[in-house]
């Protein structure tokens, strides 16, 4: 079992405590890629990604995610924005996306399929819930690289709108550290697989 | 920038219609074990996987979802389902998870966190949300075994839960067919990175 394993799924862990190396930018660019590839519902790609590696955002950040230690210590922060607002049926967003992934066939299905699904009360929900797929990419590829990483899912969500100055209609999803670890991989701990 | 991203995240598709041949015991259980690995919010790892092999299961799963070709044609479906009812506050699950994440470190903070954090009326989306970790490291994981795959995340979800008899309080967040894939790997097509 362990042999057959992605190495990198193996190897990933949440980093507690980062120390102040910097992340090269290749590698940060290598991140988003990654995050970029993720796949989605519908094809949606609900996502939006806001790199932080200046001093001010990185300190505004880590009061927004209640000073967790690995927000104060990363080098990098990727914050992982929900598009919540262009998810109306119809919208240009959605047309344009639809077009792309029916490669030339009829969307009507498509379009079809997703006015039954949305619904305006539980959309935001869904797309915050998508962008956990762009950010298990952004995980693995940071592990590829030799970089750790940890995500972060408690902040202020209105104070990290105001730092980040998202537009309406967008609402943080994710905040996630990456850096170099200050400790090494800690015992895995997981329920037992129940199948 | 292409020569730095994990193999895989390049090579990952959803594939569109299966072959008939079949996926190896290890080969599904290394899959499901790339899942258990995946992170969660609160180390909460709010899920159950259900593998689907036989053929009767299947084909009630395929009408279930809809007659989409990939879940007609695939020799395995893994579907993902979300814990909600346990994962109120103070349940012996969450204690239990808790007590794990901890370390030996006591475990009122994390309580108290969570206890800010669950809304009974939002929790649910939350916990499918979280489902998508597991999801993408098993769609990855298939990458590396040389399987192809394809989330589904469009089926009636009341017919899943009769066909998989699934407990009161779990509900399913993800259905994934793995097997090997009729056509290569299609254009990829994404919107533009935008950071």
């Amino acid at each position: 079992m362990e042999q057959k394993l992605l190495p990198e799924i193996r190897a990933r862990y949440a980093c507690r405590e980062f120390l102040s190396d910097a992340v090269s930018s290749g590698d940060t660019a290598a991140v988003l890629e990654a995050g970029r590839l993720a796949p989605s519902g519908f094809g949606l790609e609900p996502w939006r990604f806001v790199v932080v590696a200046d001093d001010p955002t990185r300190r505004a950040m880590a009061q927004a995610c209640f000073g967790q230690i690995p927000v104060v210590t990363a080098p990098v922060l990727v914050a992982i924005m929900a598009m919540v607002e262009q998810l109306h049926p119809g919208s240009d967003y959605v047309r344009a996306r639809f077009e792309t992934e029916a490669r030339g066939q009829p969307v009507d299905a498509i379009h079809a399929a997703y006015q039954a699904f949305y619904r305006a009360d539980t959309i935001a929900a869904w797309a915050v819930g998508q962008c956990n797929f762009a950010a298990a990419h952004m995980l693995l590829q940071a592990t590829h690289l030799g970089l750790a990483s940890c995500p972060i899912g408690g902040f202020d969500s209105a104070q990290v709108a105001r730092v980040l100055r998202l537009p309406l209609g967008e609402i943080p999803a994710l905040v996630i550290a990456f850096g170099h670890c200050a400790h090494s991989q800690p015992e895995r701990l997981r329920k037992s697989s129940v199948t």
